[in-house]
């Protein structure tokens, strides 16, 4: 989803009442990011408080790539990294996640060896149908062992756009919180659902319900889980002692608009970018009784602070060994307070900018290839800035490009390197990368190796099913990142 | 302003918090157009109920122009136009405007000549300051005479941004609604303050308080001004007998942007232009007790609605000797129902677009021409979509450029030509624009002619401030219009 989905952040289609509702309960922020441009690394981030390039979830194949764990990739999560399920066990935390993993599919990386109770959900995207001899369906597992497959056991019509997953999903969701609830027992529910990545779909009820066609609907389906989801929570009487907080992974993919891809607003380009529409998200926090409602955060946040905020709530510290780039955002969320803190936009390993209160300056730009672009793969359609929007990876490292996001969320108009302003902004920047740097310890990279003999021929529980497939032989390989 | 600059419309600053409770006790229309993409027409039709095309506010100089009533302008409304202030006259109204009328600034076009009983403000815009030899200063009228002119009797500073200009005309607006309130007078108040037009200005107290800048902060004194009317209207125990709608002329000027310029969302291009950032405006319908609070509306509502509508409020039936563009919006405000009828997007004489439902289709497009666009005026900074955005007049009759605005509220992806869904919509759309073509009774153009002998060299009022200035020789010329 991108920042500009939502109807409390502007979509002209206003189709989102219960994520709006939840909004003027709760408390919407306006500057939140996620880490990275892509899923897997922003989804690594959010579960180690860590920037992919400390938690391994970057290439080092080339430079400034973006990357992430399609199911030939031979890395994932680090067992060293300390996941926020892992944490929150010590408070005696019953952990599941629904819906699309993403930090690897090869057993040492399964979600219930690095801190989950349960999972209902798949490793991957759900990409497809495949022909199971090139490339085999996607699995979806439940807790160890798959159940099915994409495509296979899990409907997906291409052609028509239906697939009734997020209910599928939804259901999951309430039948465990109403378990926890009944049981007394303290829990972290991480609803990871792959809805509006595509290829996009919707269940029946709402194919074709919205203005904005099949995406649209994907949108309002999860709009609609999400209300259920809250009401469940009120009915059950725990909503004042549930903390709930709405995000996305990434921007929208315009890559795959309009039919299949969403609005990052007046950002500029989306997904795969370090631009504004590329790591600008939508997010809600929503806990009644505490959060004030109809609040409105200007506090720069990021989805690496949802692992500190929730140890915060849970009466955790963070672990002290090792750097965390989330913070607590309960001052903010509670007492209205701004904390001072950068935002980071990475590609691969290469810091591309960085946000200082209004102020982002580019290091480096670049949308995708010409080569790419020639072939219409273009992340930015409709929309070109001289000098910004670049189709060859330009160094500004020297000068940065600097734009003041107040003034220019679109990121169109960078400040005059001669101006007092660009000099009084760029000293305050300059102190605040160079710290960054100097203290920047990467992890080993995870995401440079691929190799078809580790895909998802064979997942745990193939066997009752009848539904192991034959790897071939392993021919592992630097993986290709064109962008 | 432009559909993008309030909060509730989903600006990233979100500093429009009376506008923003003024949308969560009215009703808030988000796909609500102005007449023309050019003030002083957008305005006649406003107070005419009728497009440009029919009162007169265009030109026929060259083809599709955008024509407007600066001070050397020779035209203006015609005395054969019905204006609203007249017709509310009849149900015992007192009306008023206060800010920039627009409409003319020849004595036959006073606005107290057309119905409006009390006026303070100006006929153009607050250009300058001027020598007084090649330019008059733009004269400040009280009713009939002027008392004053910009930059000399009425303060801008162009260094700082510096103007109490708006709150003048907010102090003028709670005197005159007392005033009214006090006699049991029924009103009808036109506050047509003309800030946010560049240059753009803000008192002192607001001067700097605006993540957006300059324009932020006049932005910021709108919204604070709108707020103080309406708790005017509430403490006055009058809001439940009063229909307030909030909107503008034109979208954001682009051109003027960033430092002067706002911002019309996702949607594409500016002020100027038929696309839909030209013409799409905030809106917002407020009346306690009637008016169900938080409501939206997808109603195509257009300013021209505003004329029909205000009738309709007083009991009064449109004039029925000539053709109305305006619907009366009652059904849609106070009952939620959905009226079908078709949005016209015009430059000068020329319909360069049609909505029809979430369909538009382009029959003309054109941002500006090469030469203006070689020089740095861009109606679509940072925007470029190929065969739409162009810098030729291109005609598309015969196969007109068609988007779904549901999809695609941004104009990036023509429908294709050959799909089924082109051919069903043009044949409905194909309908309506002959229907309108055929039944056009084009008005006298008034935009034509340029004299600087007309100047406000010496308005009425001028001997008594000693401030006549002594017209040059009449040389009457075609006025130029560049785009």
């Amino acid at each position: 989803m991108g920042w500009g989905d939502l109807g409390a952040f502007g979509e002209p289609s206003k189709e989102t009442p219960n994520l709006d509702q939840m909004a003027s309960e709760g408390m919407l922020f306006l500057d939140f990011y996620t880490a990275n441009p892509l899923c897997s690394p922003s989804r690594a981030a959010l579960l180690t408080g860590r920037l992919p390039v400390r938690n391994g979830f970057y290439t080092t194949n080339a430079h400034a790539r973006n990357a992430y764990t399609p199911q030939d990739i031979v890395g994932g999560i680090p067992d060293s990294e300390l996941l926020l399920p892992e944490l929150l066990k010590k408070a005696g935390y019953i952990n599941k996640i629904i819906g699309k993993w993403h930090l690897g599919h090869r057993p040492q990386f399964h979600p219930l060896n690095h801190g989950f109770d349960e999972w209902f959900g798949s490793p991957n995207c759900h990409f497809g149908p495949f022909d199971n001899r090139a490339l085999p369906n996607i699995p979806v597992y439940r807790d160890w062992e798959m159940i099915g497959r994409y495509y296979e056991d899990f409907k997906i019509d291409l052609k028509t756009g239906e697939a009734n997953l997020t209910q599928i999903y939804l259901q999951e969701a309430l039948d465990f919180i109403s378990k926890q609830q009944a049981s007394q027992q303290p829990f972290f529910l991480y609803w990871a659902i792959d809805a509006t990545h595509a290829p996009v779909y919707a269940s029946k009820h709402f194919l074709g319900t919205s203005q904005r066609g099949l995406y649209g609907d994907a949108v309002r389906e999860i709009d609609d889980s999400i209300g259920k989801i809250l009401k469940h929570l009120q009915k059950l009487g725990i909503s004042e002692n549930t903390f709930v907080f709405f995000t996305s992974d990434n921007g929208a993919a315009l890559i795959s608009a309009p039919k299949q891809g969403g609005s990052n607003g007046r950002f500029l380009c989306g997904k795969q970018t370090t631009f504004e529409g590329g790591m600008r998200e939508p997010a809600i926090a929503w806990w009644p009784g505490h959060i004030p409602a109809g609040g409105v955060s200007h506090q720069l946040g990021n989805v690496m602070d949802l692992f500190t905020t929730s140890l915060s709530l849970a009466g955790l510290q963070p672990p002290s060994d090792r750097q965390i780039d989330g913070i607590d955002l309960l001052p903010a969320i509670l007492q209205g307070k701004l904390i001072d803190r950068p935002i980071f936009y990475y590609r691969g390993n290469e810091m591309m900018a960085v946000r200082v209160g209004l102020y982002k300056a580019h290091y480096w730009t670049w949308s995708n290839s010409w080569e790419e672009y020639s072939k219409g793969i273009d992340f930015c359609p409709g929309q070109n800035v001289s000098g910004v929007t670049t189709h060859t990876q330009e160094e500004h490292t020297t000068l940065p490009l600097l734009f003041h996001l107040g003034r220019d969320p679109g990121e169109k108009y960078p400040l005059s390197f001669a101006s007092d302003e660009y000099q009084r902004a760029m000293e305050r920047i300059s102190v605040v990368v160079q710290q960054h740097k100097v203290t920047m310890v990467p992890g080993e990279p995870q995401l440079n190796v691929c190799d078809k003999a580790v895909m998802n021929w064979s997942p745990p529980g193939c066997e009752k099913l009848g539904k192991c497939l034959k790897p071939p032989e392993s021919d592992p390989k630097k993986c290709f990142w064109p962008h």
